[in-house]
This record gives structure tokens, sequence and C-alpha cells, in this order.
């Protein structure tokens, strides 16, 4: 398949959808962004790497560092990591803590703000403080992109502890339920660093790789997680990828899929390629209109799906 | 693979569990089904089937009947039929009125109680009457299977009216914002026929298999749903084919899949095959114990994943 | 005091006011109704009768007549009544579904729909049939007001009938439950038709003081309720009798009070005098605009209140 | 009356219910008060006391003093106070999140936690800091008991900001929604210290003397409150005063009351009286057992009551 054509194809057609939807406004350092940018990767097993649009432009990867965090989580501590957390879809907007307070401070799942709240926490537990976790995940980030120069936006960081209270009240919450281990504003710091990685299409292509190709790196040989849990990681990805249209992503795309505010999303097509798209504007549900519909376009014109 | 071989060692495997869970006793005709029974079936694209256990005996499918007038809907409404049920995974017990009314009466996929009720209501809206719609149903489900003989327990359906307030008060609370055309009596009582409709698992695998390969039935040829159509059905099972547990279902197994509280489970590996479980005694989220068991047993020993 | 002049200033005032609000259009007997009339009633202890508006003007009573319900219940059942309905404020619109299955089908006070139907439930258990028990209401409401006319408008009963998918909702999910006794349609229906009663707020006026004197009427000496039960449907009435602006209504009124959606409101003064106020145009919440504004300022200028 | 007597036989009645329910665990220094012990003090218009049981024993007020500080509050910023916090029953536990979410940030009414924090976060704004606040807070409790020695155990406050993780989590929340104005922990904080005021029910009883008499000290002339604000107060304890127990309290007992985790209840009997009483063990929804049943004694013996 002539992937570049079919990327320029992409291009093309996606054009007139990016003054639509609307960037991420809640901190300023997101919401300067000019809006009708678009950029597209496509990484296979060989190596070979397909691009179209702003594919060298970094932008903060949000949530999309939660996929990270969570295998580096699920590596460490395995099943006993579901004590904390669940692997379900919540069925309800990313930050809610009516769901939390009604299953006592167990978050749904890794994806939604409590989730990857915890997995943080659960990562400065081991690492014994906040520095080492950051540069643990930092140095994972650079292994699986297969690129050092991989690092994170302090000012980003500091505009969303600014404006951090959401995500405050929801630590305090699963820590008045036994939930949280750490101090809590320099974990909930911590996440926020690890949220304001800044990333290209390119490289985040290339570091989902190992999770389309069962948990090893098909070019460096690296070995990230057992195949087990990359299978694992893709399930939750499919199902609690893009908070509550996770459904509808599913049923239009229908690849394991995670997103971001800052427009980003990463994508995996088990055994073939990585995929990574990005474009700032968000559809109403906090994911990146024109990088949905361009996965739609994808798998739609290449039939690939895992469905 | 020697698939034969395999399904003896799942059915040697799985037997300690059978006296595990509890067989739905809400209505007695479920209740008095024999707890400890199992069986197994896989259908592959040339037709051969592979088979362990009671193959032969018929059990009432229950929700699994859900896909079926699922497919049936979509292939009749297309998009239409979004506007009055969602393919979003609902976070709640598969029959909560209180996320219904939060969401003014519009369910949030197919296979929660609520959107199955909508579904056969725009059957019966479509085909005029309860009757035509029930023949159309049965039908259908005759055709899938290749199966002229498959019919519903008249017993079943009538002990599922007598307990069947809350499905009447779903659809009264439909019906309250609009979201219900037809005779509210007739149409959740021609609900509980599908639902009612007895088969085994040679058959409900023989069912399923043109899911599993885009829409058409590969042994006929016989097109049942469009590629779009299948994938997206797929889609769905993923994501809510299992009430509350999907997202555990999704982690574990990892296959499109949908589960009855009479115990049978059917689920689909696009491209490969069909499969089909039964054992009575349910989990706590109401699919069956063993049949969950067996079918992750199967997918972690073939090494067969969508992800 | 000199209640006339009072009450004459009060109409006065209210004047500017019946142009706000939106009379109840749910259903075409309520929505026909014109919207700028308002009438106000007091009875003392010695039967002394002050009357402003249109208060020979009969309306439909709509939830006051879950107060006379409530009372026949309580005197029939004494404490084993609140095994089937609570005292609590709900704290959510008057038809939710969602707390009803959150407690199991028990509903929260008397006041709320599912409250008053269960409570007109335990009526019918009691009397046997619908007949008698709608009966016996229409004469327990002739006695309170001392007028033997007083009956039901069919027509208002019946379109409230055709719009009754969320009241059938409610009973059936209580029945779920086991908190639901006869037969849901039926006693559906005797409910709306006592709900469809018609009275001027002369009668109401009347009607509720056995209620402002513990029970026993002054003037009659008939007695219909206990010191005790008397002095509790005043305390439900504080606590529940305006949905959820209840909390608002005695912070701002300060008395005992039910409301209808057909623009009535009944108060009592313990110990002093019963109150009828009537106007058709309600706020948001349900309740009369005017009907509310002219007891805030009927308590304002007369200094009483319970507090 | 013979208020000395009607006291003695409450206390004698009283006894085997102090076996019953269970102190309040959640910080070690409400732990370790013993469970049985009991006091009851009415205090009525011309000064004249009559107490029973441990009348001197000084215990934490807890709750009680958000009346005091919501009475504050309203004489600082009377209705503009409602654009931030509501008057309604919340009909959920009182330290609920779900609700606040739901309602944007907006507490109920300011007797749940978040509303005091709410009301606590008010005074702080108008004061300038929280050293100024909590000053003035303890002049006012000293002026309306005319006891200048009132303060609070410091030791309790420090224990429950240890434990204060969903207060702070509830704080953060409403901050997110833009209704928390000043810094949050030295806010909760201070919220911490006015409810650890520590005084006996002799003083209480007396603090609430004014509440009962229209916002006047009959005893020292002073005007804490104005009429309307003082009936105002009485509203919101008989409708909010016991968490979500409230409706049952007014039907039970029909006195305006509040009622604090350490085991104490201030009630007013309008025109009439004002009355403390302590007992530390809790009922199930919080508010002290014995407490509730002495004041349901109270009113069944005496008659008084505001229905």
């Amino acid at each position: 398949m002539d992937y570049q054509s079919l990327l320029n194809d992409i291009y093309n057609e996606i054009q007139p959808e990016l003054k639509r939807g609307k960037v991420a406004d809640y901190i300023p350092a997101l919401a300067q962004v000019p809006q009708e940018q678009f950029a597209m990767t496509v990484t296979l097993e060989n190596g070979d790497i397909y691009s179209v649009g702003e594919s060298q432009k970094k932008f903060s990867i949000q949530s999309i560092s939660k996929v990270f965090t969570f295998t580096l989580a699920l590596h460490l501590y395995s099943k006993s990591l579901y004590q904390r957390v669940g692997v379900e879809p919540s069925g309800n907007p990313f930050n809610s803590l009516v769901q939390l307070e009604y299953e006592n401070g167990i978050p749904r799942n890794p994806f939604i703000n409590a989730g990857a709240l915890v997995t943080t926490d659960s990562l400065v537990s081991y690492y014994g403080d906040e520095y080492k976790t950051l540069e643990t995940v930092l140095n994972f980030v650079r292994d699986i992109s297969d690129n050092q120069e991989v690092t994170f936006d302090p000012e980003v960081a500091k505009s969303e502890m600014e404006h951090g209270d959401r995500n405050l009240s929801l630590a305090h919450l699963m820590k008045s339920f036994g939930n949280f281990e750490n101090d809590i504003e320099s974990t909930v710091m911590t996440y926020f660093k690890h949220c304001a990685i800044t990333m290209n299409t390119e490289e985040l292509s290339r570091a989902m790789l190992f999770l389309a190709f069962g948990g090893s790196d098909p070019l460096s040989g690296k070995v990230f997680a057992t195949p087990s849990q990359a299978k694992r990681i893709n399930a939750v990805m499919l199902t609690c990828g893009h908070y509550d249209a996770s459904g509808e992503f599913a049923f239009h795309v229908g690849l394991p899929a995670k997103s971001g505010v800052g427009g980003g999303i990463v994508a995996t097509v088990p055994g073939k390629m990585s995929i990574a798209v990005w474009s700032p504007a968000l559809n109403k549900y906090g994911n990146s209109h024109a990088g949905t519909l361009a996965l739609e376009l994808f798998t739609s014109k290449t039939g690939v799906s895992i469905f």
C-alpha cells in the first residue's frame, strides 16, 4: 500500500475540517496554539515512516502520557495495580468526582484523571520521590521513542497547577478513601509535568510501536511490556481511551487509541503499525476533531481495523 | 492448530469452576437449569466445527438476541438509528434508570435493556406489528444459523413478563421522553419472546460467523450486513457486550463478544472464526462464570486476540 | 387584625406579578386556564372567612390532594406506613427516578409523585378496590371541607393518564422492588382522579382547618387526625411540600404548606388559621408564582410564622 | 410548667439509651470521649435556666458552630450570600461531592460541610485574614453566650486537619468552580478551629437565646440578627439542621435545631425558649442518639412544637 499517497489524500480531505472544533483554552499555554494545524505519521514494523503536515512540530502530549505511565506501573505492579485502579469505561465526563465517590475512591480506569493520578502516585511510591519518578517517566518515553531529547514544558506544567483545583480535589478525595499515598501537591505536580511532555507526531508514532508489536520494539528489540500486558494496554485504550466518547471512537475508527487535550491522538494497529495524528482543535468530547476524522478516513481507506 | 485438542483441554481445566457462580433465578424457568453444565463450539471460515461438552443442548439465549435485533435495525435504519440509541459504554448496571433519566430517554447502547427495548420498538415500527416483527427476527436468526428449526420458549417469555416491571418501567420512561413509539405491553412482550429464543452452542457459533467475516456468511455467501456495519457491531460488542464488566472482558479476553443471563456467550475473531460458549452459572456481573474463563483460556492458549 | 384589608393590600400588590410565570401545559385541560387570575382565603378558628379575588372559582387541586391521601393513610396505617414511604426531603426534582432506584423503591416522602402513588396504593390495598378508594378519598375531602359537592374532573384525569408514562414508570419501578401491591393502571388512574379534584380557595382553606388545629375541626368538632399526626403532617408539608424548593419556601414564607401544579397552595398557621391561595402561573420549581409571593407578603405583613 | 421536674424525668427515661449509638471515631480527640454521658439545659426568656446531667462539662460543638458562622455571614452579606450557598435540603449525606459537582460548586445549604466552608471563606474575605476571622467568630460566640471564656481546642482542630482530605477536596472542587476565594489550607484550618470550639449545654443554650427571640437577646438587649434573619436561620435549621435526617427530626421533634458530631444539639422554641442537649454517642445519621430522643421526649411531654 502506498501510505504516502494515502496520507496526502487524508491531508487534503481534512483541510476544510481544520476550521471546526475549538482549541483547549483552560490554560493560556494551550489556548495560544494556532488552530489550523495538522500532522499525521505512520510507522511500520520495518521502521518505514510516512508523514504528512507539521510532523516535526512539537505539541503538549497531555493525556497521551497516561499510556506511558500506565505501562510503567503495570510493569512494576502487575495485577496488584488493579486494587487501586480499574479497567472499566467510566461512562462519565473525564474528571467526574461523582463516580469516584460512589466507588470509594477507586478510579474506573487509568485514563481518566483520577486513575492517572493514582498511577503517578504508585510510581512515586515505587521510586521514592517525585524527582526520580519524573526522570524515570522521561527516560522511559525517551527509550520507547528512541529519542533522548524528549522533555517537558515547565511553563505548561506550572500553568496547569495554577488551574489544578479539580485534580487536587480528586487527589484529596482519593486520599480520604486511603487510595493516595504520597504528598498531594508534589505528586499532582509530577502528573502535570509528565502531561506537559512535548513531542511531535513522528516521535509519538515511534513511541507507540512497541504496543503495536506485543510489547517489544521491533526495531531496537527492546522489551517494554510482556505480550499479555501490551494486549491489555491496547484493550484499555480501546474501551477507555477517549473519555466518554470511547464507544463512538471504537465504533467509527475501530483502533486502540489515546487522545490528549493538546490535540494529539496515538493509535495502534496490532501486528501492523503505529499511528500518531495531531490537530489542536477539539470536538465537544475533548478529542481532536480533525485527528479523529483523519483516523476514521485512514481505517476506511485502508480497511485496517481490529474488528 | 488442533482446535479439538484445545477445546478438550479447556473442558478439563474448566471443570472445577463449574461449581462456582450462580444460575440466574429471577424467573423459575431459568432457575431450574442444572448448574454444572458446559459447552463450547468454534466455527471456522471453511465451515469446520469443533465442539466440546453439551453443544447440542439448547438454552435461553437471552441478551445474545440483542446482537441479532441490533443487526436487523442497523440494516433497516442505518445511521438514523443512532438518534434513538447510542454506542457508548454505560458504566452502570445493565438495567439502570438513572442514566436513562439524565440522558433524556436515549439509551447509552443497544445492549443494555433500555437500548434493546428501543431497538425492538424500532423494528415494530418498521414491520407494522409485533407478530411480523417476531417472525422477522426468528427468520433472521434461522437464516444466519442456517437452521430453520430455531424458535423460542413461550413459557420463558411469559415468565419474564410476569417479572417484567423493571423493563416496563424503562419503556414507560422512554415513552415519556418521546423515545418509544408502539404499544408498551406488546412491544415488551415481543422483546421477551426474542430473548427467549433457545439455541445450542453449535447453532450460535454458526449464527455469528457472518459477523466474523465482514457481514457475509462465508459458507452460504449471503450478505447480512455491510462490512462497515459488521465492524461496528463488533466494536459495540467489545465496548458494551458485558454490561458493566465490558472493560474487564476486553482486558482479559480481548474479543468482541456478547453474553446472556442464560449463561451463553458468543464471540468473534474477525477474519478467523466465531465462538459460542455456555455454562449457566453467572459471575457477579451477570456473565457466565465458566464461559468467561473458557474464552480467556482460549485466547491465552491460541494467542488470538484483536489487540 | 383586619384580615380583609390585609388581603386587599396583597391583592393589589400582587397584580403586576400575575403576568409572570407560566401556566402548566403538559396536558390541555390545564394549559387552557387563563393566566392572570388570583384568589386567597383565610379561615380562622371561629369560622370567620376572609377572601379576595376569584375565591369562588374552582381549579384542579392536583398535588394538594397528596396531603389528604397522606392523612388518610397515616390514620389507617400509623407508623407502619413509613416502611413504604419516608419523610425526608428529596433534594431532587419531584418525579425523579434516580433516587427511587438508589433507595430500593422506597420514595423519600409522600409528597413526591412516587410517594403519593405508594400512598394511594396503600389505600387501595386497605379498601379493596379502586372505586371504594376513590369514594373514600372524595368523602374525606367533602368532610374536611364541610362541602358534600366536592368532586373531580374526569376529563383532567383522563388527560393525565394519556400523558402518564412517567408515573407509570415510577409505579412499575416500585413494583419491581416489591413496593407496589395493586394493579398499576387502575391504581395510577385512581391517583390521577384524586389529583383532578376541583375546589376553590374557600373550600381548600376550610379543608385545611383541622390541620391548623391539631387534627380536630374547631367548627364541627370532628377529629380527622390525632394531635401527633397533625403535627407530623405539618412537618412534612414544611420540609417536603414544595418539591425541590421546599427549603426556599420555608426560608421565605415559614409556614407548612403544599402546592399543586394547578396553581393552588394551602398553608397552616398552627393554632391560628388555615390559608389557601391560587394563581395558575408557576415558577420554575412548579409552584404558583403569585401564590408563593402572596404567602410571603402575608407572613411579612402579619409577622405570623412558625419560626 | 415545672421544667426541672420535666428534665429530671427525661434524664431518667433516657438512661437505658446511653448505651446505644456510637461515639464519633474519625479523629482520636473525639473517639476518646466516654459514651455514657448526658446533659440538657433549657433557657427561658427571663433568664431562668434549668439543667440536668453534666451541663458543666465542655464538649466539641463541631457543626453547631455553623449556625454561628451562618448568622455572622448573613448579617454581613445579607441576600448576596445566597449567590454562594443555597437554603435547600440536600437529601444526601453531609459531605457529598456528587451534588456539589452537579450543581456547579454551589452548596445546597450552609449546614452541609461544603456550605459551611464557603461561609467561612466569605468571612475570611470580609475580615481580610484567617486570624481576624477566627477572632471575630470567637468573640461573636462569646457575646451571644455572654461568656468571654469560650475558646477552641487546638488539638481537635489539628487532628481534624490531619484527617481533612474530604473537606480539602470539597474546597478545591468549589475553587475549580470559582466559588472559593481564599487560600484553601488556611481557610479550611479556620473552619476546623471554629468547629473545635468547646462549650457545655448551659453555654450553648444561652448562646441560642437570641435565635428564639427574633435575633435580639432578651436578657442583654443586644441585637445579633434582624427578626427576618432570625426567622430564616430557624427555617434553615429546621429543613437542613440534621444532615439527611432533617425530615425525620422535623417529623419527630418539630423544632428548629442543629446537631454536631461531638454529640451536641441546639434547638429553639421561637418566642419561648432555647435548648441544648448533649450525649456523645451518635445514631446512624451522625446525630446524637440520646440527644435526639431527649428532644422528642421534651416536645411530647410539653406539647411545644412549631407545628
